[in-house]
């Protein structure tokens, strides 16, 4: 055992020698990020160890430049406890305090909430009225004759309904009384709309008797340690025989983390939360709920299950109210699932409004959908996580500190979340840049950052830096540290990711024979940002050439659409309905797809004219 | 501690002194009888010390006549242990081997049960196909568009349907899909209907592809260990912390002991079993489920639910296939339970078919239900447990041993079930020896065995013995042990029961303003013996004065009617129906019950002439 002393509190515990520093900074308490599941190669585990270091391994010196080495930062899955170590997490390997996006519901929604309550007078029982208990409630509150109860609920309802009468609430879903509560609590009832991302987990608590929501939070999906997308999620599950019950806990470990966090600010108590609702893609849905998404990660790609489920809320783990139930949206097609089903909700893509509309909610992975009159038409394409942050030198969640605008206007102008020093690069921030540098032609069309020697403006030339052997662009210098910039090799994640979207939206419309100009509107949706700068976008042809007033940037739609599902249960059905009669189409396997993303990687936007 | 040595195997443990001879023996796996709950009152758990005896307590001396106590006999519910005892259990005293009723289905029923299953065959899933996995099964089955599967298929779901294809067979309920199994297994396919009696507990094994019963098995209820009757179960469910929990699990164990049985005989796996129906008395479904039965044993004497409830068997604990579900058929009020509804199945009085007929399920409990038109009157009235052996002298269940016929033709003729010797009398025993009594002067028309010198026939007159100072009549004697006789007190109980009886009956006619030659048919239901005299029954007045070819014995009406509502969804709905049309008369609390019970009480019946 040796000592080990994390820094500037100075906790310490005696650890196991043999431990990786970020396995023995658990035992501590203490999370060290790693979105590549600690396997060594994402770099973003760093901790700076002020006492104790042994030499670097060589997966260290690959990931880290030698001054960082220099400067004690090391990383935490690659070294392992050998003597009393002394260390600090550095903030940036921290999960950070999310910022949720805001929003609210997009489209006017009559309030019907599965979940309803009602009052409920009891007169003392008679001889002469020899039905049950039950029956008693049932006629004197006017319930619904086939009303249900289930056994949990039963075996407290003798000492709930003791005979002699009174004031209750009865809590009802549907054909089903969940509940039944002392005196008149009708004023008081919440549910719960959770997006389980594969990154993000993000919950928005609705007052069910007004329909408005009246908190949210978000933190990182603990799933991240396990690896950073939804593949490594899988593949974890492979090579794991716990690995499908890890990532089940570590999904369910981070929703009721947040969900505690959004009841404790609104003042509201678990047993007062009734129903939940849930979207996620279909590897999250499977996890979550502890099947295999195996069938999801070989050919033919598809899921175990498609339907919207619903069940008590408890079955899966969710501690709420016990009696609360739990509804998850309905998927389409493997990687299509119930975030885009959510998202379609949104946007109203599930009804045809007679206007041609698209919809793309960009993630780690893109999904699409075009309202073409009756027809709607869905797709997915992976996008990569570099507008989450991941894989990008510098990125980081759209969290307080991440750049998430970028101007070149004789300088470099950002503009930090939070309003403090920046700390990263969130994807907005990551498409501004990426926009602005190739406006001012410091990245040319094919993505290559220029040598300084090819720029003449000295205020970008001073800016072009050689960082281990390749170039980048200074977004920021700080004092006593490297600076932040943005890397060739970030240019290419940005290219790969705008690419892959780019295609995809080609595809969908010309299988719809429709040309961009036909495009009445295109809702853009994620949490990559608080916002979308849609002439970056169209600067850097993410989006084909359309009027820049068409485009419309909607956050979170996915957790939107979740909250649509709590307070209708017509919504519902559209969303179950739209999810069987949408169309999807397999980019994949189309014959020229690698061409045309080749093609689709050149940054030749439209500018903001029409094509 | 003390060495127990059960005998004659010679089995032995040590025991802690101080815990009774009972509870001593349940650590060696022997069980003793104890209608009483083992409260030193009804004299059934009798057992004979070999060595060790202590003197005889007052509670044994006022319960075990001087001899019996010479011979080593006592009672294992008072007798502590204090030393080292060597005893055996008389088989009186062991739960016998039940023997079940014969009967079978005693209407014409279309076979649709919940449960079906379906064959089928799956081609491996195609990239154009991007449907989940359960979307193939369901397509490639043509299964209804609207199939669920509940979480814990779900899960078990990849590892099944691995995406080669191949030949499954899916169980099907309804809208959810329970099970799929690998091949084609439709040829097997069961479903059991239980009867959870006050006392007895009988499982009707039945293959519900032909709709045929294939086995049935009878146990003792382990609930008798606290108490003979749903009173003294309610009171335990009071007076003890644990009460309701160990009632619960003593019917679970019960339950689970029967369906064992009769899967052993039959040669079927519990895997095999996707279905259970359930009848029972209110408080036995209470008690089931683990709900408190308090309600029912205070005024007003009310259930806690009263409609038929289903749920997945593994919930209320049964282990069948672990996907298996459990249908409780409904109740009718506090007293008149899903037992109830369930001979009214069995013999038709669901419908109307245009003649009047009245229904009497003895038990414990007695209910009784008239079809008199578009009308279903429900009653019931305490009958005591006279019928099913109970506070009888020499009362046994009707199991091997007993005796079930008996008629005095010049001496004493009796029937005993199995062949044997007679061990005991069983319900339609005692029914026929009290008529017998009463047909050839020797009870007369109050209840009171005559002196021998008020009687001239030298057969009877021996008969009449003077058994610890009261009268008896001996109906067998046994070499070496006490003969087996009907007392003075046996013949109250009956009077009770009959009278109790036949006042619901006259209550019920009363209020429809019919006479008993009104009634087309009388069905007599219960446990109480393979058959019943209608002529002892009618002699004795249990019955109003009918023609007795109008009289039919139907068995166990509960147990066919769980077994009708096990394989046919139609009378599922017809029992509920019933149940929620049926008009319930509240016997005790009518002004003059107690006289006309009174009066019920004499032995005044109408010997096959019509009233």
């Amino acid at each position: 055992m040796s000592l080990l002393t994390l820094l500037p509190e100075g906790q310490s515990a005696e650890v196991p020698e043999g431990l990786t520093l970020r396995e023995a900074l658990a035992r501590l308490g203490a999370e060290v990020l790693a979105p590549c599941g600690g396997e060594g190669t994402c770099g973003k585990c760093r901790v700076q160890v002020h006492e104790g270091a042994v030499p670097p391994l060589p997966e260290e010196s690959a990931l880290l430049k030698p001054e960082q080495l220099d400067q004690g930062l090391r990383l935490s899955c690659r070294v392992r406890v050998a003597g009393p170590l002394r260390v600090e997490i550095p903030a940036s390997s921290r999960r950070p305090a999310m910022r949720i996006l805001p929003g609210g519901l997009s489209r006017p929604v009559p309030l019907d909430p599965a979940v309803t309550k009602q009052v409920v007078h009891l007169e003392p029982q008679q001889l002469h009225q020899p039905w049950a208990r039950l029956e008693h409630l049932r006629f004197s509150g006017e319930l619904r004759a086939d009303l249900r109860a289930d056994l949990d609920l039963l075996r407290r309802l003798p000492s709930l309904l003791d005979g002699e009468g009174g004031t209750f609430t009865a809590v009802l879903r549907e054909d089903r009384l969940l509940d039944v509560e002392r005196g008149d609590t009708t004023g008081r009832c919440f549910g719960v709309a959770l997006d389980l991302g594969t990154t993000t987990v993000v919950a928005s608590l609705v007052d069910m008797v007004s329909g408005r929501e009246v908190g949210h939070a978000a933190v990182v999906n603990g799933q991240t340690a396990y690896g950073h997308d939804v593949i490594a999620r899988i593949n974890h599950t492979l090579e794991e025989d716990a690995g499908l019950e890890e990532l089940r806990q570590a999904a369910l470990v981070s929703l009721q983390e947040v969900i505690t966090q959004v009841l404790e600010r609104a003042g509201v108590q678990r047993e007062e939360v009734y129903e939940a609702t849930l979207v996620g893609n279909s590897t999250m849905m499977h996890l979550f709920l502890g099947i295999s998404p195996l069938s999801l990660g070989q050919l033919p790609y598809v899921a175990m299950f498609n339907d919207a489920l619903e069940m008590p809320a408890h079955q899966a783990g969710l501690q709420l109210n016990p009696a609360a139930w739990l509804y998850m949206l309905p998927e389409i097609a493997g990687f299509v699932g119930a975030d885009t089903v959510g998202a379609i909700l949104a946007t109203s893509l599930d009804e045809d409004e007679g206007r041609i509309r698209l919809m793309a909610d960009i993630g780690t992975n893109c999904e699409l959908a075009l309202r073409y009159g009756k027809r709607l038409l869905v797709t997915s394409t992976p996008a990569g996580p570099a507008f989450e942050g991941a894989r990008i030198a510098c990125g980081m969640y759209a969290a307080p500190g991440a750049i998430e605008e970028v101007h070149l206007d004789g300088t470099v102008k950002l503009k930090v979340i939070g309003g403090g020093p920046p700390l990263g690069l969130c994807g907005s921030g990551l498409l501004d840049a990426g926009a602005e540098l190739v406006r001012c032609g410091i990245v040319d069309e094919t993505g290559r950052l220029l040598d300084p020697e090819e720029v003449e403006d000295p205020v970008w030339k001073e800016r072009l830096i050689e960082e281990d052997e390749a170039r980048a662009f200074v977004l920021a210098w700080r004092e006593g540290q490297p600076p932040l910039t943005l890397t060739q090799r970030d240019i290419r994640e940005l290219q790969l990711a705008k690419g892959s979207i780019r295609t995809a939206i080609d595809f969908l419309l010309e299988r719809t024979g429709l040309k961009p100009a036909d495009l009445d509107e295109i809702c853009l949706a994620g949490g990559f940002g608080t916002y979308l700068d849609e002439h970056s976008a169209l600067r850097l042809g993410l989006l084909p050439a359309v009027d820049p007033k068409k485009i419309r940037f909607v956050g979170n739609g996915a957790l939107v659409g979740a909250r649509l599902a709590l307070i209708s249960r017509d919504l519902r059905q559209g969303g179950a309905l739209a999810a069987r009669q949408a169309e999807h189409l397999q980019l994949a396997g189309t014959p020229d797809f690698q061409m045309r993303f080749a093609e689709s990687m050149l940054f030749t936007g439209g500018a903001g004219s029409e094509g």
